[in-house]
């Protein structure tokens, strides 16, 4: 394996391998996509660490993990099908190799895991050493800003290597920073500290608001002291592109018995023309760089702008996440009603309170997986005060290759039990703005889940309101499919043909809560089937269930959804498969469901 | 109203009101319970902002809002019936008052819902005042965090007072402090900072880990240069009891067009000698002062002090609910293998689970209100993973006093959807030391939840394993009651007495997830009703729903549960009244649901 091998590399050949690496990762994420300029960014780092410690013991805890691909590759992954089925996870993973030390995919954890493995590794005695790498933009992450500010549990023997891609070292310093670095590790930081007073300048711009948040936090790493006061070494900065001197500062603070925290300096992108001058758009790319085509996130954005041009009180807030959910155009159309606050998507959704307390009309755009980073502020600011927020949950259902963790499937059945709020799912983009609008003129919490990928338009549009809130899109006198989503109303219809009976209803529950009673009074007779891409447990079909419970029926009921596990990388459309909830799966369903003794 | 009053009030008049306030405090936390010592700590502060402030049309957002009874008294709210059905509640509420800006309950949202309020203030450009109070505990919460740190959206014209009840005031530099402090808000902070040195020493202790967190927001706190970096004017310390200072350095910020932070030093329990010298016992109280019992918290402290004593692995984790999970005695017998990490739920789970897979074995004990904010932490770090911690969940079902912000109803609808975990709910204290070491023995993640107030033990032990995960309490060939948890259990073993229906078989559904799934195959035919303390929505009768429908059964089920809105404060078994879940309503729907035509 590369990682021990190059425990015997010269300098020279390290920086070979570093050009090595750098060409494989543009060929994996060329042929497979991924995220590719954070991964560049830190291929000298990874060597170093990987020189330097043994991680075969040692634990490397990465955060967020977009730039865990050398790693992988130095620890037995070739990543010729990362992302994919059967393939590598873009992710770390401990299920996937022993050198993941820990699970990584929402922002901010690293620190806090990696205290509690030092715990674990000082109460049983152990000597190994615990490695946290930690990005600039998700320190600002309020889990991570937990556990930086906590001074407890501050293990010795713990070293956070803080990934800076926001800045830029001076090189016209770097003979003193070399003088310096070295000084630091070997006699300790306060000397350095006093004498250390570098320049910064930004080289990348990662949104404007995300730029802005950075700036603060770059105010304090400039002055050092922030990580000393808040327990740590402070060691730095370091040119994370030159490996000479990471692999000497490493082996310098290697044995430093004392919580450290190591400055490196890293450019996104690194080593790659086109992703050093556009990191942003290099960040998370598809096959052959070019970018997702998300058609609900193009439709969202859409909508928003042509709102926003007839309603001042419309504003719109994400948290780093200004592309994937389709408001590059609003942003720059409407800056003073954009608001992106970096990865904290708590006080997204804490300040979009506050302005629906105010009187605007906040429009809260997240991913389904981030927005589980929000759910008490959900309930708590919003809910409670039944302000009208509307949440946009993108990448709701599959997600496809970005895998366990970060797949859609838990939004229903958490926020189903939460009072006061609604829940729509529109079955295609043209419906999106239908419910957008229906979901604005309650003026109540409203949440709206849509999947990622290419949504085709599926026609026959009853407008959405108070007595329409379900669509029957085929009529019949057999079978019920209730399916809620617009992967799952796709799928229904599809199944319809598939299985060849023309008697199967199928019905867009575009509503979840509240759900269509009328409609559901009138099937009760019937048997019938829930369709929807979440997880079963609580989900729509849950519902469906309640309702008919409460109503003192007796139904024949199939609930269909995400079977109870956490779902690995794959394309969208084989998770579907893995889960049995194509079309085809459906239709046999529907088939076998139909022949069951009468109702 | 008072809040109009004191605006002609002279200062000795003030004084003299503060007094009477303090008395009224004592009297009303005496006669209903609550939280006296934060509130005896604000009563100056409060005075001076209606003093300054007029709080109907400026907006004063409490965090927490343990600190809002004065307020409450000024603003025509006499808490005669504080945290009681009918009376105020013991938090800040829109809803109960034009004077209360925003809802508040849980930690850290006080700032970023402030800056809500002022893009909304400034889109339409009006000209109040929003005030965000925020203590020093609160401000090492991540929601917090992310809001000080936020750079962007830090709006003008709006103030952070920070109520700092850690520390107090070097009272031999008063005179310098004073004259600095004016300076401060009439010529700008820096040369203010330049000149402030001021020395602190704690005078309370609010728990030994909760303490040192705080330390290290007191190293900041002390340097000025915090909030500074982070873009607020900083004004201060101000000794929080002395009205003069407070009102003549509010007036002089009244009108920085700028976001301002006024550091206020407070003394938490101040004017009741008891409660200054023991705040910690007087945070939280119930009538005549005298603290909460709660059965299963007193429980668990017994059983983990038990199982620790064996089994060195063990560990316990909390966030500043040390007392109010019943691990006092456990932190003084095991102080290295107990992590209180300050109001951080993020960062305990998260470190939870770096602890695990280390090789401990961790319980984190939480409210259910609380385990909210850690919902991401639990799904990502803890259960994909499928690692072996504890969550012990307490105040689980209606919280009582506490009210809206309070309730533990969402838990098992949140958490059911959760791949990997295991769902415990013990009906009564000897089974929860029963269910703890099932729950130890899986070596996978596990919630086990339960209510405050007193429980009474049920008798009638078999013990929980894989062949007997449900427990039948009565036998009966009729109605057959599903009641999960403690309470549920006592009540359905009445409701059958009541009822007077010996046919009624009432089972112990112990195990939400997974289910007993013989036993309910066993009871296919039969009528069933399931009950619980939560939410119906995807709680535990969704669960046998979902069972019976996957299993192609057409059930005849009865689920009850909490409905679909918040719950106010009330007592406890007020709330089940409410919610018609008490025994005498059980027995009323058993009887109906019997008497409807036969199944």
């Amino acid at each position: 394996m590369l990682a021990d091998e190059i425990k015997n590399y010269n300098l020279g050949q390290l920086q070979e391998l570093a050009g090595q690496l750098r060409e494989r990762l543009v060929a994996v994420v060329r042929e497979n996509g991924g995220h590719l300029a954070s991964n560049l960014g830190v291929v000298e780092l990874t060597l170093a660490l990987h020189y330097v410690f043994d991680f075969s013991r040692d634990k490397l805890v990465f955060d967020v993990g977009h730039q865990s691909y050398a790693h992988k590759l130095l620890t037995g992954r070739d990543l010729s099908h990362v992302r994919r089925k059967g393939g590598e996870s873009g992710f770390p993973d401990p299920a996937e190799s022993p050198y993941d030390a820990f699970i990584a995919g929402h922002s901010g954890t690293s620190v806090g895991a990696g205290i509690g493995l030092c715990c674990a590794r000082d109460a049983y005695g152990d000597d190994y050493k615990v490695v946290s790498f930690i990005g600039d933009a998700s320190l600002g992450n309020g889990v991570a800003l937990e556990a930086v500010f906590s001074a407890d549990h501050k293990p010795n023997n713990f070293l956070v290597v803080l990934n800076d891609n926001g800045m830029s070292i001076d090189k016209n310093n770097s003979a003193l920073y070399r003088a310096l670095s070295k000084a630091t590790a070997k006699k300790g930081y306060r000397d350095f500290n006093k004498k250390m007073r570098r320049t910064f300048k930004e080289t990348s711009a990662f949104g404007k608001k995300l730029r802005k948040m950075k700036y603060v936090l770059k105010g304090w790493l400039n002055k050092n002291d922030f990580f000393e006061r808040c327990g740590f070494k402070y060691v730095g900065p370091v040119d994370g592109h030159d490996l000479h001197e990471l692999v000497s500062v490493l082996e310098n603070i290697k044995n430093i018995d004392e919580p450290v925290l190591l400055h490196v300096i890293t450019v996104k992108g690194k080593g790659f023309g086109a992703a050093e001058e556009d990191p942003a758009r290099f960040h998370g790319v598809g096959q052959n760089f070019v970018g997702s085509n998300n058609s609900f996130a193009v439709a969202l954005g859409r909508v928003l702008c042509a709102r926003a041009a007839e309603d001042a009180s419309l504003v719109a807030v994400t948290a780093a996440m200004t592309d994937g959910v389709g408001l590059s155009e609003f942003a720059s159309l409407y800056p003073h009603r954009f608001f992106d606050v970096g990865i904290c998507e708590e006080y997204a959704v804490t300040m979009a309170a506050g302005m629906a307390k105010g009187g605007l009309s906040p429009v809260v755009c997240l991913y389904s997986t981030f927005l589980q980073r929000a759910y008490d502020e959900i309930v708590q600011d919003v809910c409670i005060q039944n302000l009208p927020v509307i949440f946009c949950i993108d990448r709701a259902g599959f997600v496809g290759a970005d895998g366990k963790t970060h797949q859609g499937l838990l939004d229903l059945s958490a926020l189903r039990a939460v009072p006061n709020l609604k829940i729509f799912a529109p079955k295609d983009c043209s419906e999106l703005a239908d419910v957008f609008d229906y979901a604005r003129s309650l003026r109540c919490p409203v949440a709206i889940r849509y999947p990622n990928g290419y949504a085709a338009n599926l026609g026959s549009r009853m407008h959405i309101s108070e007595n329409m809130l379900w669509e029957v899109l085929t009529e019949g006198e057999g079978v019920v499919v209730l399916a809620s989503g617009a992967r799952a109303v796709a799928r229904a219809l599809d199944a319809r043909r598939v299985s060849g009976r023309t008697d199967v209803k199928v019905v867009n529950c575009r509503s979840v809560k509240p759900l269509d009673e009328k409609m559901l009074d009138r099937y009760a007779g019937h048997k019938i089937v829930t369709f929807e891409e979440g997880y079963t447990a609580g989900g729509f079909g849950s519902a469906v269930a309640e309702y008919y419970a409460a109503r003192g029926e007796a139904v024949q009921l199939l609930m269909l959804g995400a079977p109870d596990r956490f779902v690995a990388h794959a394309g969208a459309q084989e998770q579907a498969e893995e889960a049995r909830l194509t079309s085809r799966e459906l239709a046999a369903k529907i088939n076998a469901f139909a022949a069951q003794g009468r109702a």
